[in-house]
């Protein structure tokens, strides 16, 4: 979930010994393999470090909140360091963040038995374990675009090729070409990754979607890999806690994964924890692909994740009030802007909005940081179909959107 | 590194919703895929189960000291967690531990720039994603055994194959073919999988047999990943700190990568911290497969590391002398029981000893759970080569080694 990728610049480097052994070192050589360094880099690491230097940049660009984590889920972790939890733990998690796990999205998405929950070291983590256990190489995965990368290079690391299908964008936003998705999904396509709410769009697939979408599969025996981790940051009705999930509508023993992180709904990016939910057939495989893996997530984090599930339900939903209320300050204030056009979405914590100018996104964004101080992601971080548009996290308060809606002010004013 | 995989045993399963969705389920077929079904499980798992009920085991089955990380790298990381380090940090690694990883590395084994070294989610981590940097499906992998099975399994998940060499055994313990070695590292070899000291022999290799190795790989173009986890968990002469490594004879561009970990000379099993040594040309590709593997370790699980590497000399010789103490104590006792032949090599903290009637030493290891209520691992774990012994984990106290060798003293002469 994380695109801080800050390069640590030039450090100066001391000579590396001399090698004491015959043959050549063959350095030139020695790069990774050609699917490795096809992967994409990350734009905005690209982005930031165009501003290396730059002494007041207000970044915006991070899918990740300014906010700390909550005081009672750190002292968990510092209970439990406290009291000598710094062993190994079972592969699959720690019996009480299982359980307390089940109890928290049976109650979300309907009955959901332990075995069928899994701990994993960050959402991640969970979605290169779930293409680990179904996909090889030659596979043929499908994704819809514009999309965190992520989603589309980790089936590539195991040979998959990925196809991707593009949302449409018009007078209500970001919106799901359905039938061009049930075309993609040909009967020898293997998975589907699909992110909702999702990043960066704030796209909401529906429950009619949803359901489509998972009666094709059926029929095709097709995986779907579901990337849930911004379902609590939902904008819906009154009382409505979540996105729709797949989880609705799937049994649990189907070929859905559904994957979710701490990152979000309780403010733990930098805990690395997450979670899948998965049919009981496959939790053996998945032990093992843990064990090669990371093996577990570390002991005291999982048991932090034991309170945040259990004991921040007011936390989250206060999270929610106050995303809520800095997703329309920003939206409102975007909106006087000259050249931008900006929709307001139902989900994540993002605003990903069409800027005049910015058919070179990553152009644009460099400028941005370089002559306004003013960190955006470029659209074309998420795809080809990003391009045109700026992703802004408004994960903060609205005095420093304010400052920072001030900067691009200023830059279109200027150019 | 963990082996620690013991299952939550049975739950009782809420009914999970019926599908509100057209199309079949198709449950029978939602399991995972070829290459992940085939991959072994953990025979250790296996043995523990076998010992659900009984109510006293002395467990020396898991590479993992029975002692608590020390409180000074505890405190650390609760430190980290009240000033609020909870964020995203760089994929490689934050600076402070990359620097100081660099300066512990240069001290062992000679000038290592900062930009050789990356911050790891476990040494485990570091092997999953040193061989996703190098292979991919259809490439040859060769491996030393018996081995930790991670090594010889992990290829495997990218569709590479695992040929093994196997140790020798005889008067001087386990031995290095390099004959034979260097004649299964064909032109066509991509990578040497090799872990000294070794898990769970205790072998060391030589550094005349590196040397060899390296030659040889170089002319070849083979890259080499070296687990030397247990590198400072070495009883060699007064003064020496740590066994021979590829890293004393190798340039740090060439084709090589040094993984190793936390877990074994801080007793930090249970945080899942680990490094590599690689090229500098692999360090932007390495970035990547971080960011969509885990994205980064936890940042004050990091700032631990940082206090352990910096702070934690003494600890870890005063450690390294204490396990000495327990493997010359526990080899001295099984020495004197019939029916067992063991050698005491020179490095990691196991006894990897022949015992009569181990011959089928998964039997032989349930068996002895169920019966004796002692814990032990059966050498087929760790390959076939390892069929016939077992392995015994000495880190704990000798007190705890004797009621152990007590209990397979008794169940000895009782069979």
């Amino acid at each position: 979930m994380s695109d801080l990728d800050l390069s640590s610049s030039a450090i100066s480097l001391p000579d590396t010994p001399a090698a004491p052994v015959a043959g050549t070192g063959g350095s030139a050589q020695a790069t990774a393999r050609d699917a490795v360094r096809a992967l994409r880099s990350s734009q905005i690491r690209e982005v930031a470090n165009a501003g290396f230097g730059v002494a007041d940049v207000l970044p915006f660009w991070f899918g990740e909140s300014d906010r700390v984590t909550p005081a009672f889920i750190r002292e968990a972790a510092t209970g439990a360091l406290a009291r000598g939890e710094t062993f190994y733990t079972h592969n699959l998690g720690i019996a009480p963040l299982r359980e307390a796990l089940a109890r928290y999205v049976s109650d979300l998405h309907g009955a959901t038995p332990i075995e069928s929950v899994a701990v994993t070291s960050a959402g991640v983590n969970a979605l290169m374990l779930a293409a680990q256990l179904v996909v090889g190489a030659g596979d043929r995965v499908v994704a819809v675009t514009p999309l965190w990368p992520n989603l589309v290079e980790i089936p590539k690391i195991l040979g998959a090729s990925v196809e991707t299908v593009a949302l449409g964008y018009g007078e209500r936003g970001w919106t799901l070409d359905l039938e061009g998705l049930l075309k993609a999904l040909t009967p020898d396509t293997k998975l589907l990754m699909i992110n909702s709410p999702n990043n960066p769009t704030g796209w909401v697939m529906t429950r009619d979607e949803q359901r489509a979408v998972l009666a094709h599969c059926r029929r095709h025996g097709i995986w779907i890999v579901a990337d849930e981790v911004y379902e609590r940051l939902y904008y819906g009705a009154a009382g409505e806690r979540t996105a729709p999930s797949f989880l609705d509508l799937a049994s649990r023993d189907e070929r859905l994964i559904c994957v979710n992180s701490f990152s979000k709904a309780w403010l733990m990016t930098g805990w690395r924890l997450g979670w899948m939910v998965a049919p009981r057939a496959l939790m053996d495989d998945l032990g093992k692909l843990v064990e090669y893996n990371t093996s577990c997530a570390p002991s005291f984090v999982q048991q932090a994740g034991v309170v945040a599930v259990e004991q921040g339900e007011a936390f989250t939903r206060s999270l929610v009030a106050d995303l809520r209320v800095s997703r329309d300050h920003l939206a409102a204030a975007l909106a006087g802007l000259p050249g931008v056009d900006v929709k307001v979405p139902h989900g994540a914590m993002y605003l990903f909005f069409k800027l005049e100018g910015a058919q070179q996104s990553l152009d644009l964004c460099k400028a941005l940081v370089r002559e306004a101080g003013l960190g955006l992601a470029p659209g074309s971080a998420f795809g080809s179909r990003g391009e045109g548009f700026v992703r802004w996290c408004y994960a903060c308060d609205p005095a420093r959107l304010d400052a920072g809606v001030e900067r691009l002010s200023r830059y279109l004013a200027s150019r």
